[in-house]
């Protein structure tokens, strides 16, 4: 195979040439364990490449797809695994059963075609693959098969900017483009997607979209989905695209149907996207509250006045002494305004007499740049660094691991305390530790606002995995009995299923299955995820009985 | 049956029992013929009910149902067509075939699943009905086949606002309740939905989830879409009602399958909608052009610089005469800022900025009230009282019709060029008139506006239907060859279907017609809307040759 694509690590964040410094490492594992009251305890070894078995592929690629396909333990290792917690638990183990038998890298929309079509033929189980940091199993084969052939189709050089319209502001872009490459390439036509969710780095346009990303608006355009101006999907039955316009009322939306179907449906190639100008106009501040509840309050005041801030995140007092953005004594809410038309200092105004009026204290260094420094600008740098020192926590045993979700106002303070105290007693439950759960609002709707939890827990590499499986599930639960969603903006993947299953109606499900059957007959892709291959037999039988 | 809600008219807009006075009618006819520069024909003879044949009932209905149904006369003509062009025409022609051989007002959703339950076992045609305002046949039952029983749900009935949520500023309501209802409703909450399409009088929340209507809003929030909450339905299959969420990334949205899907899923019952705290500050102008390319490009540059203007529509210098807003040497750009929560000032301060920068002359009386008086004034109770007149226009032998699209910005001016011109040479071809065809926008995207065409030529009773036909088609051949889209905010209806099929993915209709089969079995919904009956039938044909 030529070309080879830069070398992800398997074994945790970033590529695998790219080290980040010791120092850096040690200050973040110190910060952690000192929230957790708790002395670093010693890390598990990372593994090698060389320790890891894997059984021998259960195909073998035909000669005119070999060109694009590598069976090579180290890509077949890279492509096990997103980078949820339980990945990297069953990383230290060692554990790479689900990998792949084949990884294709196609280069052409007709070499993807062709790797489906060998799929059908060898009815292999098909993974879509982004850049791989799915945190909801979403792209890991399932294991219980084990005779299927299992093929992880890697987009990744399906990346170019295809057409740039700078009048509309769009741009058609293959969906294997990296987010630093995607700016890059807009950034000489003073035009950006501005979708920074966590995993920016390290995920795909192509990904975004299957799995409704979040990402740098807490307000108005919160999701990827808005900025979908069409779609050009490959499946088994052939490939789709729909037109390109600015809105539609022409039936159901197609490309609603795409958005979110996780490659259960079929592979995205390319898609145009809205795009904004580069903003030029910033204004961005921190207020602090004593109590937690008069800040959601205040977030809730300032979403509900049509002000759209691109930030307007509430950050707990516990979550902002974590991320070093505060000292623990207030909670934050991080406050941004952003154009590149007018100045947003009209805006900035009426939103701090929102947080004013609920008791917020505005600090004096707020203004145009207040974005990249102060307690803002930390909690922003913390945000971006977190991915990399993940690993290195989690091989010291401590379980670190986030749940998001969105609620509506009404039903805020009982949904935050009775969720938090789900997740606290599992915690304690579990592992016989007081763990950390805090919480901040990463998206904020005028009908309710987007929680979204992290907890720490200390715990020991050999029991991590089940104890985290507990508290999960535990906190799950919570979100499903208080009336939230399994998910805002991970995704649903196979960790997220029993719960999606109980929270969409069995109607759409059978509806989605029968599209499913329509354009992925013989259930190639992604099986597991969403949906189960046998679903409308299943859904028969129960009408049977 | 008890209960029977108040008559609308069979032959045109409005309550059977409301007369609009003959002076207003007058005066709009004079002001249409005197655009077309044409005395006012006379006009043929509104029909009377006991001029009408209708075909005896097909159907028996059953006891049980008996009190909630009606075969009379008067209802079976009421429920026959919607309010389009076509629908008139056929009117003064005494032709309603396609009537209903019984209509039911269910007044739980019970009697709804009832209702539905006796169309399985009669293998009965059913069509939902809202108010009727449909102007793309999206609820008058197919003709050809003439055995089958034709039943219609008039969903009246259904029609309160169940509960206000004031907090998420959210409320559940049926899906039955007209515009007007709706906000009486909401008002004494100090709410309000702000979704007013055209048809706003005679349209209800179902009507408007099932056809993605348009409303108020110009910018941002556009088609009703967006203000749903949850989705509640009752198919032949069961009934299916999604969570209640701000925003959520599980899974491709049940709720946007359902958004569009025209009666042919299921019937909507209930929604949980997003509201609006009813506003206090506005501002609201109507700047004047000499250029009408440079006035859309006033208005592009405000839609690219986030200011959400609630009104923000180009109307051209033909329609601003024909709607008595202007006197023809200007195109418009009205132009709106509203908000409960601050002075809208500094928005439209920006917004003007961008229209002068585009050659657009302001008007010194702009301010809080300019909404309501002025040229913005005047086009807005002209939009709200046209539904009225056109009755009376189309029994003169005026054709007067619309039609909708949007666009990208980078392809408007030859495409408003092309459209207008086609439409344009088909008056001129098929009547022998010369026509009046004129633009405005109705909504307005930062990638592409939604121009809306009206159209006027002078026929003749007798043949105005086929020349119509013939005239919409060339306009709607002219929207897809320039890379529109047949509907922007109308539906799809039947009178779209030939568009439509060729606009959306052949692989997203064969994935809807596999959910449809899976929710209507039997093939009872809307037969003819958005998709035939044995799509996946004719789709497997085609596959084998």
């Amino acid at each position: 195979m030529k070309n080879k694509p830069r070398e992800l690590k398997f074994w945790g964040w970033g590529y695998a040439d790219e080290t980040v410094a010791e120092d850096e490492v040690g200050e973040a594992i110190q910060h952690v364990c000192g929230k957790l009251g708790i002395k670093p305890p010693p890390a598990a070894a990372i593994p090698e490449l060389s320790d890891i078995v894997l059984s021998a592929p259960r195909v073998a690629v035909p000669g005119p797809l070999q060109k694009l396909c590598s069976v090579h333990p180290r890509d077949r290792v890279s492509h096990t695994y997103g980078k949820s917690f339980a990945d990297y638990a069953r990383t230290l183990q060692r554990n790479f059963r689900p990998a792949p038998d084949v990884v294709a890298y196609p280069e052409t929309e007709q070499q993807l075609v062709d790797s489906l079509d060998w799929a059908t033929q060898a009815r292999l189980a098909v993974v879509p693959f982004g850049a791989g940091s799915s945190v909801v199993g979403g792209i890991e084969h399932e294991d219980h098969d084990s005779e299927r052939g299992r093929l992880t189709i890697d987009l990744r050089k399906l990346d170019q900017v295809l057409e740039v319209d700078k009048t509309s502001r769009a741009a058609r872009i293959q969906a294997g483009i990296f987010g630093p490459a995607l700016d890059a390439a807009l950034k000489p036509h003073g035009l950006t997607l501005r979708h920074f969710p966590q995993s920016y780095e390290f995920s795909t346009l192509g990904g975004w979209i299957a799995t409704r990303s979040g990402g740098h608006y807490a307000t108005l355009y919160t999701h990827i989905d808005d900025f979908v101006e069409n779609l050009r999907t490959v499946t088994p039955s052939g490939t789709l695209e729909s037109r390109r316009l600015p809105g539609s009322g022409a039936g159901p939306s197609p490309d609603r149907l795409m958005i979110g179907s996780e490659g259960i449906l079929g592979v995205i190639t390319e898609a145009w996207m809205r795009l904004q100008d580069r903003p030029t106009f910033r204004a961005g501040t921190a207020v602090q509250f004593d109590d937690f509840h008069k800040a959601a309050e205040a977030v809730r005041a300032i979403s509900q006045a049509g002000l759209f801030p691109s930030n307007c995140r509430l950050v707990d007092a516990d979550e902002a002494a974590m991320s070093g953005a505060g000292d623990g004594s207030a909670h934050l809410v991080v406050l941004g305004f952003e154009s590149a038309d007018h100045q947003v200092g009209p805006w900035m105004e009426c939103a701090l007499e929102c947080a004013r009026d609920h008791g917020g204290r505005v600090p004096e260094e707020s203004g145009d740049e207040g974005h990249r420094s102060g307690a803002a600008g930390r909690w922003r740098n913390a945000f971006m660094r977190m991915p990399y020192y993940r690993e290195a926590v989690i091989s010291r045993g401590i379980i670190q691991d986030t749940f998001e979700t969105s609620t509506t106002w009404d039903r805020f303070a009982e949904f935050h305390a009775n969720v938090k105290s789900a997740a606290e007693d599992a915690i304690r439950r579990v592992t016989g530790n007081t763990g950390l759960v805090t919480c901040r609002f990463t998206h904020t709707y005028p009908d309710g606002p987007a929680p979204y939890f992290t907890f720490h827990a200390l715990s020991d590499v050999r029991v991590m995995l089940d104890q985290w499986r507990e508290i999960k599930q535990a906190a799950s639960e919570a979100l499903m009995a208080n009336g939230g969603t399994i998910t805002h903006h991970h995704a649903v993947g196979r960790d997220h299923r029993p719960w999606y299953d109980s929270q969409r109606p069995d109607l759409f499900a059978d509806a989605l299955a029968a599209a499913k059957r329509q354009l992925d007959p013989d259930g190639l892709l992604n099986p597991g995820v969403l949906i189960d291959a046998d679903h409308l037999d299943q859904r028969a039988k129960r009408v049977e009985l």
